[in-house]
């Protein structure tokens, strides 16, 4: 009855695992949520009722002109060369996701793909038939540039987060962006760069973006607002190779129309500095959160496995020494009200080696604490 | 580069024609938009800043709970036999045409369809590779049963909208919605029954859904408050047989996590008869100017065009009794400021005669009758 696509819709594990850690008294690290203490509230009294809010008539699928033209500034000033024109409004980058597969994966179109990769992603390209082409990335060195470039010699597409990479935390350094730039114009590869944690930065700013950096690849850039600003509000970006974004609007038309225009008026209100002021109030909370976890894996854990400390997102990548069964693990930490995500759902092929990403953001500090504590005390 | 499905994404014809009719100065009969003056717009300081409002954080995939509490209750009123976790709620009822699509149609995929049928649909399921199996639906006397069960017997999917279609305006009687169930059941064939326009009935209520009436055909049926409320706010919602509920779920959720949450709220909180009160509230506008289309195209056009008065829903039908070239026609009243659609748009074949939709819903009396004058002298 159904297309042949269904059978690759993968496995409910995350969404049992994600519903099993919004229990109350669960302390949750397996999702990717914002601290709640640091979402855009916006004062809908005054920030909406001013009498000109326009945003009830259908609007453009593009999105708001006038998101649009702050979006396309966003972007020059990340090295993006690109207009308006360039930039559509999405209902949260995971339509950008589903927008450029449609646009490039049919069944057995070879996408390289980090390994570890965004999960979402690799879910919504499977569906849509993508043939994997996996390329290690390394939490101390990234990617290896040979191997690369010999990955993409084999694929169509490429789909890259460079920026505090959910779930590695890796942030592609400067050079190794030029030396990925040049492997992607040389092979002729379409780049899609997934964005949306970049402003999360704690210690220092990212580099530019690898889009800015192509001569003559084509490219999806795409960024959010769900990480700076507040999830519920569904607003992402792309902004796209002027080649590409014809398709990409007509593929946004077929899906939803266009986005919801509330939100984007609501968006629009801060892109005049106020959304750079907030991230910069809640840095502090991130930052805090983020040692507090490292410290928690100091103590409990540091015989057991390695990370990286993240300068930048809403993950620890954590590597066990020794091979354990990390989805017995979930189970009984899920008995002991903790949730984790076992790592090998992130990768494409088989996991290398048993991780775990640990969401640091949305517990408590003492939460932190108490769940790294009894985390351990399974392991031992 | 692209997927194959990319040469399947149809020209941009209607896009072009809706850019042009949002010209100012252009009187426009050609989009879909509700009256401006029918538009929910809540007062945002009262309804919203209550403090209670929880919507900035991530959502759940099927929507807010409250809310699919409310479309079921609404569902069991209209004879459809379900409960909450048979409803997702979506960014807007196309969202629900591309999750339907997904779930059921690959390449050459026989699709059932109304010829008129809703142009969006059709643009959505020929992207994923639609084999159409038209049904004509007279605008007297709907599709003639026979030849629906015919076409059935050779269909996988069948796509309906029963209750004053767009285009047609065509609503299906009582005992013919009765024959169309026994058929789908006899063929066994899901159905997927879009009901956009339902509330704007201007004289009588429309029969029960199709959907409830089934016996053991899966379904889908699904509603919008575009037409209701406000096309801005991106809110429609599905109901589905239990089966299917699981995966159009994980559909709905690689495409885009989950809807919009403060417009989830604000719809919500319309649900408990403040919805049926503004549909009544706003029906008189829909009546007054369905009325004096009607009567314009009895002044201007009664010799040359045939029609039936729409009893809800949006649009005008318009027939010619003589061949003519509606495109030619529709560039002709471009120049004078007038936004017609081609008929043609709306066939998955080939259209069997020259027509015309015509929104009456978006123009005040005096653009309808100005509108009718100009377009009358261009066909003298």
């Amino acid at each position: 009855m159904f297309a042949k696509r269904i059978e690759r819709l993968t496995s409910s594990l995350v969404r049992d695992i994600l519903a099993a850690a919004s229990r109350p008294g669960v302390i949750s690290f397996a999702g990717g949520l914002p601290a709640d203490e640091a979402l855009f509230r916006p004062d809908m009294a005054s920030t909406v009722s001013s009498g000109a809010l326009d945003c009830w008539q259908y609007g453009q699928t593009e999105g708001e002109p006038a998101l649009r033209e702050l979006i396309a500034e966003q972007g020059r000033a990340l090295g993006i060369d690109c207009t308006a024109a360039q930039v559509l409004v999405l209902s949260g980058s995971q339509q950008g996701i589903d927008l450029v597969a449609k646009l490039f994966i049919e069944e057995d179109t070879r996408v390289l793909v980090e390994a570890p990769a965004y999960l979402a992603a690799l879910q919504a390209f499977r569906l849509f038939g993508a043939d994997f082409q996996p390329v290690a990335v390394d939490t101390v060195s990234g990617p290896d540039v040979a191997q690369f470039a010999e990955a993409l010699s084999r694929s169509q597409l490429a789909y890259l987060t460079p920026t505090f990479q959910n779930p590695s935390g890796y942030c592609y350094p400067d050079a190794q962006r030029q030396q990925v730039a040049a492997a992607l114009d040389a092979a002729n590869v379409p780049l899609f760069e997934d964005d949306p944690y970049r402003e999360l930065a704690f210690d220092a700013p990212a580099p530019l973006p690898i889009a800015g950096r192509l001569k003559n690849a084509p490219w999806v850039y795409q960024g959010s607002f769900s990480k700076t600003l507040a999830p519920g509000l569904r607003l992402g970006f792309l902004i796209a190779h002027p080649q590409l974004v014809p398709h990409l609007t007509r593929l946004k038309q077929a899906a939803d129309l266009h986005s919801n225009r509330l939100s984007q008026q609501l968006v629009a209100s801060m892109l005049n500095g106020g959304l750079q002021e907030h991230v910069q109030r809640v840095l502090p909370i991130y930052r805090e959160r983020r040692d507090a976890m490292d410290a928690a894996l100091h103590k409990h854990l540091g015989d057991l496995v390695t990370w990286q400390k993240p300068v930048g997102g809403l993950f620890f990548w954590v590597r066990f020494k020794q091979t354990i069964d990390t989805h017995a693990l979930m189970q009984q930490a899920l008995a002991a009200d903790i949730a984790i995500m076992p790592g090998d759902a992130f990768f494409a092929g088989t996991a290398p080696e048993s991780c775990l990403r640990l969401n640091f953001s949305h517990s408590s500090l003492a939460e932190i604490e108490e769940g790294m504590t009894r985390l351990a005390k399974l392991l031992r």
